[in-house]
């Protein structure tokens, strides 16, 4: 039986506690689910996402081999802070928080030397919040971003590894700055101008007349701006060099569009047109969450390692 | 028998064929279909979103009583100045253009006065191109908007919104230059930073490495710079110092948002967010495509005018 510990029942929590239990065979894996929120918690409690629900995260790690922080990056350090005196020697620890880089700075500070540290970011998400919205599915063929602590164990990368590999996802290494500065511009910049749009129509004195004109266009440019509001907070102020240097880009941009139109310079703004539909179309054509060098599309075979080691067979 | 010509066999040229078609009792209507490219005439007429290919402009219009001009803004006034001499008496004459000050300037100037202008704007979109992407429901529930020429007959404002009513969607009158600047917002700036997004972090010397980590969050957003592009030069190029309006306050925000990332100002962050998730979950509940003052969902009962006047049972 392999001990696994959920802490914070959000949606990426709970859909990752419906993944594990999907995988195969279930009984081999015992996870405990714990969140502030009770009400969140028996939710996932009564999608069994979970098989128990701990009533104090004192309860919920102590006797866990592999603890899984899933909550936003500002609550991911108070969590750290709260459960380093409790965990057991050897357990091996992860987190799905959206930046890395202060988060694995946050682990050396926080967590004992007895644990071993090997965080993590499913790319992989949607803009409901809370375990209603969880989906077993939600992983499948997503690459998942690992960024284990200089001193994590061998036997902890695996573990996570084989997390990773047990709920469909690619586990992809990567420096935590490179992670931040990459996710900048391919996650969060396009919050931010989802929020834009949002922002500078509604606050518009026409919105009342504007709006019932808005269609598909709109709703699918504004869907990000519907996101859970603490998670995309903390992701802006851990990410903030990053994230001033894209919008620093968009707005040049910006003003080159606009230099263009007041140049009624109809050649250059088909360009750029054709460019960003060939450089997006190309992107599209080389399928989803492919991996630098992978060619094809499918999911990684199960690697069968760490607490999984042995014990699962391999996910079809 | 009611004659109609659809110029033009786009995706929205060849979904208008496809909803009248699917309108009852279709025997009751004549569809003519016109397009230099005779492969996509040969695409629409295939999929039987006309009754009849036209192998000139010419053999398109010469009998028709309601000319639909659908095609990007450039092309509708070149088709305006060359089916000027061939339209018949009495003629009613619209269009689907994204803008229409600019649109109905070119009737005024180039429509001959024996003809009637209707110009008309459905608010139902994809990004995907060209008859093959043709759907019979798109219209279905969209607001359509209006903009009559001054000398427009009552028959001809009848008939085109008959025929708005008759493929379900909901006639919706408006002023020229209030649409452009509205659509400016809720339509052409979506447009506009999604390319942005595409544009700023496919420039980026880090695209390679960034690019298998995008996710659905940037599919989304990036979606409509998948979009036509000449469809979208075109409404840039006619509708220049409104988009530019809205570009600048998109910058505007943007260099808000730098300003609180520089000073870490969470709380604005959070206040910000939180004020446009608000407000986009508030134009969501409101239901797409409500009129202003219209409180149900449902689609506006036919309406039976002008040519399409007594002829055609209601709409269920």
């Amino acid at each position: 039986m392999i001990r696994i510990s959920i802490i914070g029942m959000g949606m990426i929590g709970t859909s990752l506690g419906l993944a594990l239990r999907a995988s195969n065979p279930p009984d081999k894996l015992n996870i405990t689910g714990y969140d502030l929120d009770r009400s969140a918690l028996n939710t996932a409690r009564a999608r069994l996402a979970i098989d128990r629900a701990a009533h104090s995260l004192d309860e919920a790690v102590r006797e866990a081999q592999l603890v899984v922080v899933a909550a936003p990056v500002q609550a991911t350090r108070a969590i750290f802070a709260q459960i380093a005196p409790l965990l057991p020697a050897g357990a091996v620890v992860t987190d799905v928080a959206s930046t890395r880089a202060q988060v694995c700075a946050w682990a050396r500070e926080l967590l004992p030397e007895t644990a071993s540290f090997v965080g993590g970011h499913p790319m992989a998400g949607k803009e409901q919040a809370g375990p209603e919205a969880a989906e077993a599915s939600l992983f499948e063929g997503a690459i998942y971003c690992l960024t284990p602590s200089p001193d994590a164990t061998e036997h902890a990368i695996d573990t996570v590894e084989g997390m990773v590999t047990l709920i469909g996802a690619k586990p992809y290494y990567i420096d935590p700055d490179e992670h931040d500065a990459y996710v900048a511009g391919i996650s969060h910049l396009p919050f931010v101008l989802s929020t834009a749009l949002v922002e500078v129509v509604t606050r518009s004195a026409g919105w009342k007349e504007m709006s019932p004109l808005a269609a598909s266009g709109f709703r699918d440019i504004s869907r990000l701006a519907s996101g859970d509001v603490v998670m995309h907070r903390d992701i802006c102020m851990t990410n903030r060099a990053a994230l001033t240097h894209w919008i620093n880009e968009a707005v040049a941009f910006l003003l080159e569009m606009r230099d263009h139109l007041e140049q009624d310079d109809a050649a250059h703004i088909e360009a750029i047109f054709e460019h960003a539909r060939h450089m997006r179309d190309e992107w599209l054509a080389r399928g989803r969450s492919k991996r630098p060098g992978e060619s094809s599309y499918a999911g990684s075979p199960s690697i069968q390692r760490g607490l999984f080691g042995g014990r699962l067979p391999l996910r079809k």
